[in-house]
């Protein structure tokens, strides 16, 4: 261990602790600790069950956030891990761990490269704060949309943000995330009448009701997206109906669907055109709507600007932006009107069995994320 | 139990016998007994553990049977008949116990009948039969197909046939069967491809497949039926795809259906009819089709005249002909060649709690058994 870098030293700590959501299992304390010891200021913000906690150094100037999460997905059947999920262990340059990429990793690399830049720049330009949670992977009720709410009660500014999530695919950097899809779901029921097969024009068959809606809503095309987004996209997840018996009509029909949707659209007008198709095929229809957030945009500026050249400067290529996949608690901290990018090491093994990262990948996004740090806010008339 | 008739006397004691299929309780040694002392040559026909006869009294001239079968469908919760099940009993004048129309009153109906006629016409012309089965209410494999398989292996003739199913709806004799549409189900799983629903270009939705294609099968005009069919009518009975996971793209859709078809088409056809439509949606499917039976239809003639003429001798009106409803041993039979009529009371509660009939209908149906057979086989020479 004498050997390992201050990022990885601090990775396999927090690996070390079982932090499967909602517990956070120390790991926060540890991080306060060395953020206090650097001049920050700590407040515990636990909601519920879950632990959170907003950090900030500096008093004026625009804010940087470094935002992430402390829990973990379950382990699955811990014998089938090559380590145990709980005591990390780099094998053949990999650390392997519950949370080595998402993303305990991130958070040992933003830890360090702060202590980096605020032993270089004591009196740096702008104020650094820290988001961390313990309530990512779980319902995220009580965690950083909690935490937010608390900083817009209080007028807290947050200018920019970078989510340690796992954004890379195939080598460090190589995507930075600028955006996410919107994203909501119906629970749909189609009413029509049971009754037996040998005699249909007693019944109203649901499936069949419901057969010509789904074909329009499958085949709509929402809009074109947009620079930064793919199309919106509608897609059934499930779908029911009948008792089992070939000889009955059933009653009704129980589907789900969701929607990634783009920035050219809101979730009203969707709503408004699902029940416009709806009620075009005379369906009788209850629908429940759950809403998971808002798409959020940060556009290329000073933000994107200061990460592409500290990744070029750290691993010599120029990321990508993208807005693919699924949602992130950057949602959240967008409706904040802050800029939020998300960059982290690769995704590949996320919430698999034998989750690893390269133990030099992480070194390596400490230097970027203090690169980040270096090009807003090194106080230049001191360097 | 003194005052009353043969035919309610001989449908209490067959009701008596907890005959729920495949179980016969002693019903057709009751009705062996009855039939050998009017001269009936018996035979046994037990297949499996199904048991069954057939009975013949005549050698020469058209053969008239009467179908039918011993088995009932389970009782229910006991406790919510107001008589019990297996103790039939007369209240307001309705018989109560389970078999009561279905069809052990008929079986009662059609032995009286036969007793009385036989005792009025000794030499009557033609052959008078029974195939009875305790196997019409459940799998219908070792019942009456097994017997007419056995009956066309030795070229036995059955030339007309009155199965006593309840066939009447709000009066006794106001609708008879004269034929059953044909019945086939198939059993689709269409193959998609698993993925997430943030990921659509990486999964292939079953459920958008499946919609255009059900929507057009469910829209089909099959055929006009005919002089004495609805249309063919295709009904979805069952429909599922999805994990409950509202994030998943589901990797396959499995969905039940059921056609009714008329004697304009056949179960080919249809079928060929189905996997065109499949195959122009270029879904990938599988499909098992289980066939249950051709549609069969007795045309105006001979067999439906003397019934006609024996429900208005009998109650005063005269029946309708109706193919409609579900599938009964009558579809067997007609293999044959016979021509099958259903014949029997009223059919409101059936299968039900509380199942019961009109008692002195049961008495009115023995008197149009006897009619018929009056109007068929009386030896006018000897009267
Ligand atoms: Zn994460
Ligand atoms: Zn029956």
């Amino acid at each position: 261990m004498t050997n390992l870098s201050p990022t990885l030293k601090l990775a396999i700590d927090l690996i070390s602790r079982p932090s499967v959501t909602p517990e956070d299992a120390g790991c926060q304390e540890v991080m306060i600790q060395r953020l206090e010891r650097l001049g920050f200021h700590v407040e515990s913000m636990p909601f519920g069950e879950v632990k959170n906690f907003y950090a900030k150094r500096g008093s004026s100037g625009p804010n940087l956030c470094f935002a992430g999460h402390t829990d973990v997905v379950p382990t699955g059947p811990e014998e089938e891990w090559k380590v145990p999920p709980f005591a990390p262990e780099i094998v053949d340059g990999m650390l392997y761990g519950r949370g080595a990429a998402d993303m305990k990793g991130s958070l040992a690399a933003m830890v360090t490269a702060v202590e980096n830049f605020v032993t270089e720049h004591p009196d740096h330009k702008g104020q650094i704060s820290f988001l961390i949670t313990s309530d990512e992977e779980g319902p995220f009720v009580d965690g950083t949309t909690r935490v937010v709410d608390a900083l817009m009660a209080r007028n807290e500014t947050v200018d920019w943000c970078i989510v340690g999530e796992p954004s890379s695919t195939n080598t460090l950097g190589d995507i930075i995330k600028n955006g996410r899809r919107g994203s909501f779901s119906g629970n749909l029921t189609i009413h029509g009448k049971q009754g037996h097969v040998a005699y249909p024009h007693l019944a109203e068959n649901p499936i069949h009701l419901a057969a010509p809606a789904l074909a329009e809503l499958s085949n709509t095309h929402w809009d074109d997206g947009n620079e930064f987004f793919p199309p919106t996209s509608f897609q059934v997840s499930n779908i029911q109906a009948g008792t089992g018996a070939t000889n009955v009509v059933p009653g009704k029909l129980n589907t789900q669907f969701n929607f990634r949707f783009s920035s050219e659209l809101d979730f009203d007008t969707l709503k408004e055109r699902v029940i416009e198709i709806l009620d075009k095929h005379q369906l009788r229809y209850d629908v429940e709507w759950t809403y998971n957030g808002l798409p959020f945009l940060t556009r290329p500026g000073e933000l994107v600007d200061a990460i592409t050249t500290a990744v070029q400067d750290t691993v010599g290529i120029t990321p990508e932006l993208s807005t693919s996949g699924g949602t992130s608690d950057g949602r959240f901290i967008a409706k904040m009107g802050t800029q939020v990018v998300e960059l982290g090491p690769i995704n590949a093994t996320i919430h698999q069995l034998n989750e690893c990262v390269d133990a030099q990948s992480l070194n390596q996004l400490s230097d970027i994320y203090q690169g980040i740090l270096t090009n807003l806010f090194a106080n230049t008339s001191q360097a």
